[in-house]
């Protein structure tokens, strides 16, 4: 299937920092035991994340470039830890996501209760994402991370249970498991600023960050259908929309871009409120400068998000490796890091 | 020891809806299964729950009156559910904590992943509880409540492991396990209105809600040190400063008085600071109002808890009961409340 072109009116910059900060994060995966085999690195290798990091969080200095970096590979790695066929494991799964959900809510740098290469990098990670920033802004990424985290749980749950949602269920859900509001929150820390809280809860921000979401949400969803079908996890809209509406999975992919298509124009619409909502906060000049950073924050997560899923080897249609194997047998990765010790 | 008095320069008005809701409350304790024996009974009825939150919450509806009440009792249940004695206990506490922290991450209603009377009935609060609120308050309440549950546990690690804190320690945990924080933004959903999130990023605000933290949990501590001293739990400022100067008893409240009194009196000097605070931020008429809802939110917790404390069987000095006789044995309580069936 050719490669599905979204219109993004807008372009966003790559981090300068890219290369140096890819080196030291291939060094450090290897030293936090998220990546071990041989296998494992290259299939690591093939998704490029740190791409991705430069490209959502294209103004990061050198040293928090190198942290975004680590924080992706374990979100990554953690997402990919589900494997159906093991007696337990959404057990272990929700203790995990839980240690990962409370670290943020106590004092930066204790020891997780729950063990394993995931949590340990997590508290590693935490401490310096959080450095400098405000007890409002870590109340708000610790709700979004915690909310993430929680319907990934109940993701699993689902699927152990063979449920399957409705299209309007699903969106719902999607918008919950995509992980986009505490990505975008991390937008912040990764410049150094703050939006200001009064904006953060105003109707056209919260209203632009969920259209994000569900616009970055289905775009994944389209380029990674067939490796959700080859780990036969049906949570992925064009996979919901062949279900429900009886279709091709053409007719489906065709009804799912027109479904992300819109909530991309409705995320533009909201942009043209922007400077209404500022006049009506009556925000001063330094507040106009934060929201124009929040708002790009949101941009470089739809294009750069959009620009690395084009060309990383993750969702690869055909491709042919011991993880496409570890995939066929219904298993996410080739190593499990979720295990107390080894 | 005769009870200490604290000089509280406002007063708080009780709810009208105290008895009616009280009456509807016991009756869902039992139903809810939080309390069965009579034993349970007679010395859930002595700390006079109802009070403390018709005290603390004075102008909820009655139906919400009954939903706070509801609350109070599955906190303080839990909260007693420490058994230092039983293998595993902590880690059951921990379990049910995290599925108590979740909940408000994730639509409400939802059935717990962790089962036993109190997330059951935690699940059931919440979803009145959180009924109309923005989400920009579900994340602070959210926040509040999963820092406090955290804590709690670390609490619990701590006293297995046999470790004392040093004075300032002691103090800084202690702000996070009284659990005043989210106590705090629960005043807004029993008068159904929100302090502008300005307002709760600012660090007048940030200053008052952690010196009335402070002020509070030290009032506890004073009036419940006996308690804990039966108990064998050293978490109380008095036992600290008692143990961390080598003083007697005595000196060791006088001191504890003082800490109280200085933390009070910062409190009432940050209220002096309000007004220059809604100019600072520009705030019209109705965000005034709001704010001042909010503080009065705040004295309502102080001097609620404290009429209550002075009141309630509880923290009683000298008392002889089943529950007297279950504190002696190590135990919190007279019944386990996290086992998952009966």
């Amino acid at each position: 299937m050719p490669r599905i072109q979204f219109q993004i009116p807008f372009t966003t910059p790559v981090s300068q920092h890219l290369e140096d900060a890819r080196e030291r994060h291939l060094h450090w995966i290897r030293e936090a035991e998220l990546v071990r085999s041989q296998d494992a690195f290259d299939e690591y290798l093939s998704w490029d994340l740190p791409q991705a990091a430069a490209r959502t969080y294209p103004f990061a200095s050198a040293e928090d470039m190198f942290v975004l970096m680590n924080w992706f590979s374990l979100a990554f790695l953690f997402d990919d830890q589900f494997d159906a066929g093991k007696p337990g494991r959404a057990d272990r799964i929700a203790d995990v996501a839980r240690e990962l959900i409370v670290t943020p809510l106590r004092p930066a740098g204790i020891k997780p209760r729950v063990v394993c290469p995931i949590t340990l990098a997590w508290v590693q990670v935490w401490e310096q994402l959080s450095d400098g920033m405000s007890l409002t802004w870590q109340t708000r990424f610790a709700a979004s991370w915690g909310r993430f985290l929680v319907a990934h749980t109940e993701e699993i749950d689902q699927a152990a249970l063979g449920g399957t949602l409705d299209l309007d269920d699903y969106m719902a859900f999607r918008q919950r498991t995509v992980g986009i509001h505490h990505s975008i929150d991390a937008g912040e820390r990764s410049r150094r600023f703050e939006v200001p809280p009064q904006v953060q809860a105003h109707p056209v921000m919260i209203g632009m960050r969920d259209a994000a979401a569900d616009a970055i949400g289905f775009m994944n969803d389209i380029h990674s259908f067939e490796r959700e079908l080859r780990r036969g996890d049906g949570h992925n809209l064009v996979l919901v929309l062949q279900r429900q509406r009886q279709c091709s999975l053409d007719e489906a992919i065709a009804e799912a871009y027109q479904i992300t298509d819109q909530r991309l124009g409705h995320y533009l619409w909201l942009e043209t409120q922007v400077p209404s909502m500022c006049k009506e906060l009556g925000l001063n000049k330094d507040e106009r400068r934060q929201v124009q950073m929040g708002v790009e924050a949101i941009q470089h997560w739809i294009n750069g998000n959009y620009e690395w899923a084009l060309d990383t080897g993750r969702y690869a249609a055909a491709k042919d490796s011991a993880a496409t194997s570890a995939e066929r047998c219904g298993r996410g990765s080739l190593e499990d890091l979720l295990s107390t010790g080894h």
